[in-house]
């Protein structure tokens, strides 16, 4: 029941030269299913990561940091579904380290060049003989053509898999970007049980490679709630394999820009494809807050909108009961707000005015704009000139089924 | 389907000496149905309140807080539901002024010594007519047996009347403690949806009352959370009738202490009637957290458990998917976290141990506690010894309904 969330055609997905895909059933938590997948990246490949915050972060998270913090020289990742290796202590360590030592073994390289990722059930033991016996079947298949298969066999309770893809020129040059995510609840800032998988074919310095994840991720993966949660296992990765004849040393060089903001619509919107099939979502919504006094204040809150189970069930309902969000914006923990100054507009409709209801405003507004998939809720708080934005979804009882049911 | 609410028989519901109760039914948003309450106080009475620190408080909220400032003289509250006055602007506060001129006319007292309160549907205008319309009605019936009447006349979506009255000997004498509560939705710290009327005929010095109402609410009305959301309106109000013969000057007095208990232990079940009444609730939980470094990150670890929809979904399932909860202290906000020294009991059971699974924990035992009505999570961080405790209730498909359906 995603919301508008747009799968390409294949011939739209492009191949990213310098990385090849494998897929595999390995049975982690359900059989004839695929729920493993490796990537093998090309020679002129760097990579750079962002990961959750949570404290418990999970094994595979752990190890991800130090192989990245060891060298540039990352040649592979292996994804697993059907457990997230966390809270797993000292053995899920083990176990992470040996997936990275088979994948190794296999593709004739060190384990400490190959990054791990689990996602699913937290706190039961990953069985390591049933992925390691997979790893074989993965390598066999490893072809650049399998984005699209990736993008199915990362999902967990994702109801479609999330794929973005696109080719830009830079000078004479076109260049390529691919991507997928998962995820779908556990969600909010700093990222949440979601993966992120970008590459493209330029070549970048390791510097700028690791400024450009962390910008992207600020603006895409940092930018969207379905349930505030964050989980143990979030990574977000970009590649640059290095294959074109694009190289680019820093942001000066004037190709950067346009690679940056092709790279950031791509991020943004498998970002936003997580949201879109948000579980249980039923509808898209846009926060946006402006005129904050400073950019915190901004992001707190439209994610004290966007976390308000009051509100979210008041978008699935379809019900323009808007004192909501108002209430939401009065929790947002700005101490000196001046109410009177705060106005709300839903899409171009304005609700509240002066602190209070606008006098032009009819229910039958509220009403017909509550009815539609996609919502933006504007939020002017009359303090100054920052700005944020970030995307939710609604709290339905698809939800609550879901989570219910999970382990089941 | 609220969870193990107790209510007390008639002849176990003790009226306060100099506290007179009236009801009305005046049709705010519904008719044939008690929406207005009034309480009539003594000559001597001393009364005391806090409330939200959303700051998008109600119209009321702000009249009762100028009217407290403005001298100790209070002699009547006027209470409505179906409409909150909130998001109202400035007419919101014409009303609400209005409601307390009528009342004071009423009784032959000044309008400011009357508190307004409302609760229900935020962002629409209070019918201030039918209200006034009817408190000669409500004033007519003023009488100190109607504390049952009045836990029903102020519910909104609580299903059922919340009501705690209590006898103590404070040395010779005998005195009474009897308050009622309202409220199922938008719960959480610092109170929300929420009214609390608590009333004693002990006389109190003002400085102790106030004293006594902020503490009170401290380990009561702000350690319950349903759904993380705070109310433009809550309010917390203790009355001191002064009708005994025990007057208590300042905390030095022996009989404050048993007083206080008292007194607690009655603010601590009201608050509790909330969350066995949550909406949607099938479970009520106890989070506790021990071994924090200091009271802030206890609490705030707390209430990371009680706010997951995740861990709540979970214990709605009855399904011992305990990653969950430490997934919830990972997302505490606590940097430097040591997850090796952190352990998680259900009750009794050790779940977690060194921040991995307790090799010695089995599911059924789990699955056993999870299926209880009610239960205690417990997290020990190994850091220090500050503790603290909060409670709430799991998150079910009927609390999508509620809040879905709320203004259907």
């Amino acid at each position: 029941m995603a919301v508008k969330l747009h799968i390409p055609s294949e011939a739209d997905i492009h191949p990213v030269a310098g990385v090849d895909i494998g897929i595999a059933a390995a049975g982690i938590r359900k059989a004839d299913h695929n729920d493993l997948t490796v990537f093998r990246l090309g020679t002129h490949s760097r990579v750079a990561g962002v990961f959750t915050l949570n404290r418990f972060c999970a094994a595979p998270v752990q190890v991800c940091r130090t192989h990245l913090a060891q060298g540039q020289d990352i040649r592979a990742l292996v994804i697993n579904t059907g457990n997230a290796n966390a809270g797993t202590g000292a053995r899920g360590l083990a176990h992470a380290r040996q997936s990275c030592e088979a994948l190794a073994q296999l593709l004739g390289i060190r384990s400490t060049q190959v990054l791990p990722f689990s996602t699913g059930v937290i706190m039961e033991s990953l069985p390591i003989e049933r992925l390691v016996d997979a790893l074989p079947r993965a390598v066999d298949g490893l072809g650049s053509g399998n984005w699209l298969h990736a993008a199915h066999s990362i999902m967990t309770t994702d109801t479609l898999p999330k794929i973005h893809s696109r080719r830009i020129r830079l000078g004479d040059e076109t260049v390529t970007i691919t991507g997928i995510s998962k995820g779908s609840g556990m969600i909010r800032p700093n990222m949440a049980t979601m993966l992120g998988f970008l590459a493209c074919d330029v070549g970048l310095s390791a510097r700028l490679l690791q400024e450009t994840v962390a910008r992207l991720a600020e603006r895409s993966f940092n930018r969207i709630s379905v349930d505030g949660d964050t989980s143990t296992n979030d990574s977000f990765i970009l590649v640059a394999s290095g294959e074109s004849s694009v190289y680019i040393e820093s942001v000066g060089d004037p190709r950067y820009a346009p690679l940056f903001d092709a790279l950031a619509q791509a991020a943004l919107d498998l970002a936003q494809k997580i949201v879109r099939d948000g579980e249980g979502a039923t509808k898209f919504i846009t926060v946006k807050v402006s005129e904050a006094r400073n950019p915190e204040e901004a992001l707190q809150t439209a994610y004290a909108i966007a976390h308000s189970p009051l509100v979210k069930t008041a978008f699935f309902a379809s019900d323009p009961n808007l004192g909501r969000i108002i209430c939401a914006v009065g929790n947002a923990g700005i101490a000196d707000l001046d109410t009177g100054a705060t106005r709300l507009w839903l899409d171009d409709v304005l609700v509240v005015n002066q602190g209070g209801r606008n006098p032009a405003y009819r229910e039958e507004d509220g009403q017909r704009i509550m009815q539609q998939e996609e919502i933006q809720v504007h939020v002017a708080l009359g303090r100054g000139d920052a700005e944020d934005t970030v995307y939710t979804c609604d709290l339905s009882h698809d939800y609550v089924s879901i989570n219910a049911d999970y382990r089941s």
